[in-house]
């Protein structure tokens, strides 16, 4: 998606270009494939087919590429060791150009491989061409691309673990502080709020273990696979791995170019992050209404209204649960490129970056700022109090009670449940009800009950491992922080 | 997606910025609704929840809205009508600085209604803020986006109708050329070119209803909805509809600001048009292969390889059939965004913006290139003519001549299927065989069979309305251009 | 799906079939295009291939057109009317015969058209071939589907107008019961209670805007299309289209058959109806819950814990939004199914019925069961009463006091958000704060302050169209109940 | 969804249970959780709601569950051995009536649970209800779903390594055949058509690395986490967990029942590789069209028409590449339900049964039916030799001929561009042009050029690893045995 903002269909990339440049770049490039043609490319068609705008974000790859692969040319002795420093030197000065926001991308260029390949020409002249010996552009960007997602991969397990940090620490915070389950959004029985920070930490746990997994798929260079068949030059795979730091090479040069299978998978990891954080939105935002009122926003991650003035709104937490829709898209948007496309590259191929990017970026993001939003919370202790203390999500304590005097769980179902009725109808919380009363739903209630109708009684009966009583939060708590230090 | 090129995280928008006025623009700016507020927002929320970099698209009808709304304040008296006349001075200055590209654009102003709220009280100073009385953020962006469907749908409806024409054009031009028609991609009988340049005519002809269709529901005004609640001013609603050019109001003001049906019916409508494009892209990649060969492309819409010197690829059609999953993507966002948000606005409906102006550029600039694209696609007659003259294509007129000899279908079916093995084996097209031959499978062939052996003979027998024969097909031509004449 | 119940891959059908007929079929049947081929068709691939556990949904239309294309043909002298009667009485002895679920289904006879032509056969002998005449099973299909669209769309309208139906009722029975709206879930402005059913009433009424727009698109014949190319005999296509009911007949026979466009476009509108409805729910769920307390349900529409006494759930509302999720899926298969199809009919088009099917079944499901929940549904009048009475949400009405006193809107904006502030940390509700206090925060409050500071006030003085206002809502019920008298 | 025949809204199932059970089962069962409620449920919220239908699937998986649960509750002293012993006897006994078909199913019983604890009640009396303690019906679903998930994944494995063998061979077999490579669809350059096959070869064992990382996932035990705070009886967690074969238990109990991240994960695994079947069943369909007719298909896996006698499609094919679109659908189906969904249990979450069935169900079976499509595919070599023997295909042998003659790579394929032309202009296939003709264009050329213009020569000249000489595939393949027998 482009900005188009003042004159339409121009891009803010080509304001920018022609604002520096102080003058449009008019003049024609020719394409490296036009030499069989009689008349030049239409210009429509071009922009319409150019991909300099999305790819550019790939320049630091593509030029880690290209330095590889030249180091390899070079030590195999299919380019001279003159050639390939004065390429590697251009090279490097380009990059130094394009950290400093000083190369103009001109989208007539077709993508960031000719942009980069032109500039090089511009500074040391034809000896550029032999950058390109042994390669396509097809086995190139599939590298750029690999290389691309391994680093967003990194970024991504690192956010989260950093947001597996915060959570932890939440965790250990809380060990005392009770708060209500839910199920169906109905209170359901008192648990820890540190078992419920938990439980978020396992599901991160498993989006990192999901790109980990993905990273050894997504770690095997393409390079050296050319169009799809192979080199005939004697081009080192191997070599040019090992300086890019693959773990392994593709086995098939077909396979190597034609599959998108793991921006598919990416796509996916991503989706499941998004998923697993718009739940947690929904919970801080359900968590800081009025109405249940037992997580406050710190002022600097609130955000109010220009038109009522009493509003204190979790911005945040929507947007990450709104942008959970975005990367949903982009994994739709690669799945139906690929579906049905023949061997070996199309090029309906170059629509995968969009939103393999979007979908980094926004996952990336999303973590990152919801991490700082959890670490601006405050738990709202007195409420919970309030809240779990004479709840009716006691009533399980009173069914297992009389289930442990020997009364059938369905028997003792029945009866809790018109102990319900009655707290309901008469307005008395479950532990404010008298013995005479409870005896008389049934007789082998003991002033003992007492014991159980408290939240701490609820929790610290849970035998059951993984549970929420405060043993197995703790030992939950320990396995954690051991994993941390291997 | 951001273009991020250059420096981590900085983004193309911003470096414009920084280069054009010679400074980083570092101040602070206060947020309309901070008042209550002890310290400011987070820095990185308001980066990641800022949308100036996608909604600066709207600016033009932001504008617009805001004049419209001013000129009903100051009839109204509820401004004075110099205020009036200031304000919509000053927004008309501002528009065509936009149009200029002169509007820096900072992230840190949040979105488009700030950066211009704020560049008009530069202007003209504290008066700039009467713009906002009895409107919201809620209902101007929802006006901007209606505004802003509208002009999308008229450009979408023009390149359906350009495409139609061109359509129009061929199907003349074609009138007795005959091509085969393909079930299951196998060749299944000989069919006018015209009738399938037609079908696909009346795709796009059911897209424009559509859109049409549609468009009654867009254009229905929601100023005037304020934040959700309506205003406690006397805004007269039908007035500022009328400025705007809409063709009724909103009929609740909650309904009015809270859903986004709309939107989600556009992406639908463009990902049908998608789909319909998809198809006639694969048709015209099939079509230019070497083994059909029944299309050629003119040099100005092709393009070559960088290392394959023979290439011609239809790279156009290519892209188009891609960029369909970006448009179904759109589509799966704004569904997914919407999916279980509570009354009445939520953040997460920020989201929706992203999606629905990709899907209005990617369908409005496919449309238009791929008709480009037809027009310079070349028929190769001769071609066409070798593969439809001597083809099992042909079978379906024996079959049909048998029944047209009191044999029942069963059995015809049973004796062509026995005389294209025939065919098969000796390599003997189906009119080449013997009249010996032909009576060996059934003694009521007579010499009158080859007459039926002919893909004209096959076109011109069909009898039904909206059916391949030339008779038919005329009249499917003087329809469309009927109507286009209305 | 296929249910799979006892042994591994034998369907629930399959079983019933075996045990009505005391025994199993095994007998092979021929299939109508093997005559050409020397081995039978793969037992695993029919079984992969045959659609008859699906498409006999369809038996009502595919009998229902069968009638009226025999009716043409005997019309047509195309076979005389002995044959038509003998078939047409056989049709409806079939068709009573599935009313009454007396036809068993074997996948072995591919789909549905199969099984009924081949019973028609054991009915009538050799003349039931004769129904075929001038048909393939391309337009046959498509026809089906159109009919079967048509009933559904026309289903789903009743079931549209139904819900507006009890929410008109709703509304007119709150028009005086003032409840908060939300902005980001947080309390924002009282509105009534009436203004918000209205507001859904206005999403449905779109809905059934948006599927009567699709039904004209729906109700055109594609009968006499035949395979793709039309018909060599003379078949009346306007007289098959007015048996069966059709505005309209097709007008390019290869179009006829080859899209799909209305299916996307009716998977569509269920999925925005879902959409609608699964906001819809999440409002329900909230007010269920124990925190919020705006509504109870009926204990007929209420479900329980087998575990914990105490839970009231809304799993209706809960699962009429998950069943979202369904309807998107459905919509996303049908536009991946025809995503670079070439034209004209491919066997991929067969797996449009089972998204198709689903998702007209789900939502008319959903929208009904969500109008018996609604019904089933009771307001919680003392707790909009007391949540209303005292809240923050009338702070909105402090700033445009203070604007009516001239006070720009701005200062009125941050002097309101101070008292905001003051309420919060005193614990003084706005209505309960004394006049000093006020005029410590500004010198403009007078004692008439307090007329506005009540739900009624804030209701009582919108003056906007369309907004929450009981004149207003007034209106809007009106004119709602004047569109149904027409 | 359902199957609805015959009777309107009645589906076989229930046909088939009234005619089983000669009666209407007309008693209203008690649910397990209505003992607080004044009212019975609604019926049609009942039907609504049941999952019967569905989740019958897991029947299997449930007893299993049961049992191991049993088993440990004996072991534990949780309930009595006689108990254990009467439980397990009389769930085995109702696994075997499942096995063969003769439980009726209806839907009043909600689910399978309660179909299956109903049933035991009948058959053991009240001690059935034993088999519920410390369990819920959250963690008893979980694990039914990862028990079936397991055996899913192994079926799909399997389905995978059978399609990997019937491409080894097929590879070996044509280790000596050349065929065109393709990219755009425009042929390339030759390459063997082993490397073809082992591109797909993989493709899929990726796939497998997929499912099987998964794997690791879902072989956790959720058993014991009860509604989601654990039990208050002395489970053991570990016991049942090791019983059930599952490797490893769950760390938190909220997480265990409240995650359908492994889901997700499946059906995305799934989608890809529908999106590889789809892939490779449109080169398959271009492949035995008449255009291409590189393939053929055997009989027993070819269709007809029933219309044209010479048809024969890739019917198979063509479905595997719809299904493709279900699987999708699927996906977004799970993401979409659990988009923004509050822990712990949601009624949503019933709805992820009918998207994972249908996803593990069409994913094997279009990978069985494909891989036996594969199998009855025979190659046309006479064409291959035909087609790549004087294709245009060889021009990169002339460029790279050029570039080994040191003429720069740029140069070379301009001239080669020009060679084209004149062998298209002239219709002279590369290698028939003179060597006079060849010199016109460059002096450099010599007789040797026609040695490399043969597809063998060109096969035979790639040097780099994973390319498609016969070396080499040759050690492609060995690898591949290699792993094999391990």
């Amino acid at each position: 998606m482009l900005f188009i903002c003042g004159q339409q269909g121009k891009s803010v990339i080509n304001a920018f270009n022609e604002f520096r440049m102080g003058q449009k770049s008019d003049e024609k490039k020719e394409l490296l494939w036009q030499s069989r043609f009689s008349e030049p490319f239409d210009e429509d068609a071009l922009r319409f087919s150019s991909s300099v705008e999305v790819d550019c974000a790939l320049y630091k790859e593509d030029i880690q590429g290209s330095i590889a692969h030249v180091t390899m040319l070079s030590e195999e002795n299919i380019i001279s060791s003159d050639d390939a420093e004065k390429i590697i030197a251009g090279l490097k000065e380009i990059e130094k150009e394009f950290d400093a926001g000083q190369v103009p991308l001109d989208w007539r260029e077709e993508d960031i491989h000719t942009v980069i390949e032109n500039r090089l020409k511009e500074k040391i002249g034809a000896v550029a061409g032999k950058v390109h010996s042994g390669r396509s552009r097809n086995d190139q960007v599939a590298t750029d691309t690999r290389l691309y997602m391994r680093r967003q991969i990194d970024a991504l397990t690192l956010a989260l673990e950093n947001m597996n940090d915060t959570l932890l620490k939440k965790a250990e915070e809380h060990v005392d502080t009770i708060i209500l389950g839910y199920t169906h959004l109905q209170r359901a029985q008192p648990i820890l709020l540190s078992h419920y920070y938990m439980a978020y930490l396992e599901m991160f746990s498993r989006d990192i273990e999901r790109v980990q997994d993905l990273r050894k798929r997504v770690n095997r260079s393409p390079l050296g696979a050319a169009a799809f068949a192979g080199s005939s030059l004697p081009v080192n795979t191997r070599r040019t791995a090992a300086l890019l730091g693959f773990d392994d090479i593709f086995s098939n040069s077909i396979d190597a170019i034609s599959d998108r299978d793991i921006l598919i998978e990416f796509a996916s990891a991503c989706s499941i992050i998004m998923m697993h954080l718009s739940r947690f939105s929904e919970d801080l935002i359900l968590w800081t209404t009025e109405e249940f009122k037992f997580l406050e926003l710190k002022d600097a991650f609130a955000t109010g209204s220009s038109i009522m003035p009493q509003k204190k709104n979790a911005d945040i937490a929507e947007l990450v649960r709104g942008k959970t829709g975005r990367v949903y898209g982009d994994l739709i948007a690669l799945l139906t490129i690929m579906k049905g496309l023949p061997l070996s590259y199309n090029r309906d191929m170059q629509e995968d970056k969009p939103p393999l990017f979007d979908a980094a970026k926004t996952a990336i993001e999303s973590v990152n700022i919801f991490n700082k939003l959890l670490q601006n919370t405050v738990v709202n202790k007195a409420r919970l109090k309030s809240v779990t203390e004479n709840d009716l999500s006691l009533a399980t304590e009173i069914a297992e009670y009389l289930v442990g005097k020997d009364v059938p769980f369905r028997d003792a179902h029945r009866i809790t449940g018109k102990l319900v009725s009655f707290s309901l109808q008469t307005g008395t919380p479950l532990p404010k009800i008298s013995l005479e009363d409870y005896q008389k739903f049934s007789p082998v209630f003991e002033s003992d009950i007492y014991d159980s109708l408290t939240p701490e009684s609820s929790v610290r009966r849970k035998k059951s491992a993984g549970s929420t009583s405060p043993e197995s939060v703790q030992m939950q708590l320990e396995r954690q922080k051991g994993k941390k230090q291997k």
